[in-house]
Order: C-alpha cells, then structure tokens, then sequence
C-alpha cells in the first residue's frame, strides 16, 4: 500500500531517528523507544498525498513535513497513555512505564515542541499555522474525552443521540483532524488548487473516522496479543465508544420492563453502573462484540470512507492515487 | 514599574481572559483559573522591549506575541506543577488539585497549542522559529532538572563545580530561554538592528538567571504566607538549587575529619542522604537561609544582572529603558 512512497518512508524513519539521537544524555533512547515503532500511517499520507500533486520524488520541505507530523502523533500518543494509564502500547511498554510519569510529561512536550520547530523550518506561514490549529483541536478532542470519561455513569443513561454524535464530535478533533490535516497541508505545500486541497481534506477526515471506528471496534473483537495491548481499555475507563453506543441503543430500545429492567439483559449498563470487575468488563467486552452492535459501527467505518473515496476519485489518477484507495479499503479490514 | 505600559497590560489580560472564554463548556473556567493570575513579567519584558524601538502605542502584533508568551508561560506552569507535585502557586490550589491530573496535562498541552496558534497568527515565520526552539529548549530544562531530582542522592557527593554548571545550564534552558526570547522576539519584530537584538537578549537572558536564583533563594529563606506556597519544595523532591549547592562547597570544605564525618555539621546531606522526615528538612532549610550561601547566591543574581544592565545602556534611553533598568533592581529585591 505504501509502496510508491517506501524509500520515502525510509528517510522518514532516518529523520525521526536523528530526534532522539540528537537529544541529551538519557532523553536519547527514551524518545528513541517512542519514535521508532508505529505504523507510519500519517506520515504515508503526507508523502501520498503530496505526490499526488506533483510528479517526481518528495523534495525535502515534504519530508519534513511527514516527520513533524510522526513526531506530533508520537507526543500525542505519550499524552494519551499517561492519561489512560495505559500500559503497552504497540506490544510495547509505554513511556510512563519506563521512566516517572513527570518526565513523560515533559518528554512529550518536547516532542511537541519539536515537530512545531521542523514545520517552521518549512517556512510556510499557512503550514504552521494549520498545524499549530490542528494540535489544539486534538487537544480539546482529548480533553473533551477524558471528561466523558470522569462522568460515564451519568452519561449511560442520558439520548443515545447525543451520545453519538458526541463520540463523532470528539474523534473528529482527536483523530480525523490530523488525518485531515496530513493530507491538505502537503497538497497545499504541492500547489494543489482549492478545490484539490478541500477534495484530499474530506478524504484524510473520512479515513480519520474510518480508522477510529476501526480501532474502537478492536477495542471489543481484538485478539489482545496481535493488537499489542489488553482489550476493553475504553470502558475500563468508563468511556462509551461507537460500539457500546450502539450497543446500549439497541439493548435499552428493546427492554420494556421499566426502570427495574434497566440493566437487566445489559452487560455494558451493569458494569459502568454496578461494581467495576475484571470479570463484569469480560462480560461486557463479549457481549458488545458478540452483538451487532460491532458490524454496525464497522458498516458506519465504511460508510465514512465511502465519501472519502469518492472525494478522492476527483483528483489526479495514477500510482499515489491508486495507493491512497487501496489504504482506503484496508482500512477498514484491519485486525491490528 | 511597568507603569509605561499599564493600559497594554491591560488588553493582554483581555486577551488572555477571551483565551479561557473561547475554550469548550467545563474547560472554560480551568483555563480562567491558570491564565488570571500572575506577575505578567514576561508580557511586560515584550511590550517595554518592543516599544524601546519604536515610537507610539504597542501595535496589534505587539500585544499577540505578549499574550503568547504569558500563555506558554502558564502552559509550562501547569504541567511544571504535576512534574513537582505541587499544591500550590501564587497562594492558589494547581489546576492537578481542581481536576484529574490527565484533564491537567491536556489543558498544558491546549495552552501550548494556543500559544503556538497566537504566534503564527503575527505571520513572521523568524519569531514562529524562535518562539517553538524556545519551547522546546524549556522542555529540555525541565527534563534535565527532572532526571537530576530522580538521582539527588548520588548529586550531592559529586563534584560541587559540576553541580553549579549543571544548575545554571538547567535554568538557562527552563526560565531564561523564555525571558531572553520575550526581549529579543519583540525587538525583532520592532526592527531593531542586529546588534540591539543582542544587547536586549543578554539583559532578558541575565534578568533571567537573576530572577531564578532569587527564585530558588526565597524557598529557602521566603514566607510560605507571603510566596502563596510552602518553603523548601525544591529539598524535598531532592533538588539542589544554587542556596544548597553553595551551602554543601561551604561545609564539605570545612570538613576535616574524614568521610565519617561527612553530614557531621551539614544538615542539607543530611537530609537527602538519611531519612527525609519533614523536621530534617525544616532543619535543612533553616540551615540554608541562615548560612552565607543564602547571600552568596543573591550576590550572583546581582552579578549576573549587572550584565544584563551593562547591555541595556547601549540601547535607546527613554521611558522605556528606564523602566527595563528598574525592573532589573527590584527583581534581585523581591520576596515573593
């Protein structure tokens, strides 16, 4: 799928590689165990979508850019897992195990600070300020997140409405804005016309919800052991994902015995609201992904990257093209 | 002192105050709680530094870089605050204390984002560069000062020369990046020529230093009451400071019976290598204020002002010179 862009990737890696070797003392191979695993995912979306407007191999301020975006994504991701406690992480122990949670913190502030000072080394005052928005919006989508998180029993029994389009409203600033933004900045840096750059963003958006939905999915039907990390880390934390939305709409449409019912044939309902086993989120984990609650948010995935392709069926044809719908389709069929 | 430029002060703070109104329903007020307070040291450093280039009222950009800066500045406070545990700053509970410490560490990171976003906002890519190099060299400080408190036992019986270079080379990078670059980014933009933009660095730089040292002098000798937070915070996460690496040259020196007779006297060894009850450490810190490495360090704060007061005498005198020059006496006064 990345193939056109493999050498490519290769001077990605070589980049991200030069971060942490750069570094101080010890910083150096914890930055190094954080840069050098992951599936390079956005940083092939740079690379493809730059191509795309442009013949030729990716000049230099391209790969720039898709380093800075790895490097974004990595600081994120030391964020997230201190916030979740999440201990691996790509069969990988997390940063905040390795090292105390504060210089974790700070570890991926630096990151942060990083990938900001390599996109104004581009010297294009529009990527860095795309850029600079992006990461608040994945903030906020973070943080909007984690206070969902922190009132889950209340928000298990409020519309089931308002839960979806809550959960929509939060994954698309934590994850399909940079997706989004991975494909426009270097359509924009390419020369791409306006409609090419919104054509390639409602791409990169779509791919962003495709890809989240996928990965809260796996989160329920997952094989821990191939995913790299424990299932049902989302409602350990008390957090409602597509799936277990779907899941408490369909399970709390059908009782009809009133209040008392409530939690009757719900697994999900009786662990968020009763006591927080192991075994009662087992429970809830098996029941969500043996329901169809799972296909549903896997067909709402497709759906969604459904519109991303035919956005992209607007721009130019040939290999990068051809590469970023084959990503398309894979997306959706992922096991990890 | 900072009467030149009151109003401007002014409208920063509404800058500021729209920062945390713009931001999403809960988070609204947590942001209010970080960016209301302050000293506003930073912005001030911006609009006198910006306005002894130019004539007339602190344009449009002026006000946005000095709004930057003070919210990068508290976006490093909060997240400096869950690195150091503590309750308390500027006599008001940390944000950690007023939500889960994750939602903390997002809202630092929101704060970063924004400051960012401001400074793209201004469209000068050299002050963009300058602003992200400077985050990322205050993360490094603070990492640095991190790794450091993790090993303090092992500190303190190394070499006192190599603990006073580390020390100013932590606090280089945490508190005087930021102070020169709030000097030199406002020059920059005003068109000051190049060697004025080197005079204004080094008086930022050594306000700086100047500023820290007292800073760390005060949890020695400072009133918890009149500081907003308890005294000896830097001894208990086993954080030498310019007061305890002098007073630990001063009594290691005077030490003349052998390595049995090592924490004999020293009350600061005594602490960090026995055991860290909360009465050795009063005991240390009383030992510290009351010692001559106490005066000894304010007498490098004032050193190191000196300095930057020499580079301030080359710059256009005025209103705003004077005030700079001012600044820069009471700044070794302070007691809070």
């Amino acid at each position: 799928m990345f193939a056109p862009v493999a050498g490519e990737l290769g001077e990605v890696d070589g980049l991200l590689h030069g971060v942490a070797a750069e570094s101080q003392g010890s910083l150096s191979p914890l930055l190094g165990h954080v840069l050098a695993s992951g599936k390079r995912l956005r940083a092939a979306l740079v690379l493809l979508s730059g191509r795309l407007f442009a013949r030729g191999p990716a000049p230099p301020p391209l790969l720039e850019l898709a380093a800075a975006v790895e490097i974004l994504h990595a600081a994120t991701l030391v964020h997230d897992d201190i916030v979740d406690q999440s201990p691996y992480r790509r069969g990988r122990q997390t940063l905040h195990q390795l090292t105390p949670a504060a210089v974790s913190v700070l570890a991926g502030d630096l990151l942060l600070a990083r990938a900001v000072s390599r996109v104004t080394g581009i010297g294009d005052d529009r990527i860095t300020r795309i850029f600079a928005d992006t990461i608040a919006r994945m903030c906020e989508g973070q943080i909007r997140e984690s206070l969902q998180a922190h009132r889950a029993a209340a928000a298990s029994s409020s519309e089931a409405g308002d839960e979806r389009s809550r959960y929509f409203a939060v994954i698309e600033q934590k994850t399909s804005a940079l997706c989004a933004a991975s494909c426009m900045m270097p359509a924009l840096l390419m020369g791409a016309t306006a409609d090419q750059r919104e054509a390639i963003r409602i791409y990169g958006l779509n791919l962003g919800f495709a890809f989240q939905i996928v990965d809260d999915v796996l989160d329920f039907t997952g094989d821990a052991g191939t995913l790299g990390k424990p299932t049902g880390s989302d409602l350990r934390q008390g957090l409602l994902t597509l799936p277990s939305i779907l899941y408490l709409e369909e399970n709390t449409a059908r009782r009809a015995g009133g209040p008392d019912d409530r939690a009757g044939g719900n697994a999900v309902l009786r662990y968020l609201a009763g006591e927080r086993t192991e075994q009662a989120l087992r429970r809830a984990v098996r029941a969500v992904a043996a329901s169809s609650a799972s296909d549903s948010a896997i067909a709402e995935a497709r759906r969604r990257m459904e519109i991303g392709r035919v956005a992209l069926l607007t721009l130019p044809s040939g290999v990068m093209r051809d590469a970023l719908l084959s990503l398309s389709r894979t997306i959706t069929e992922r096991r990890r």
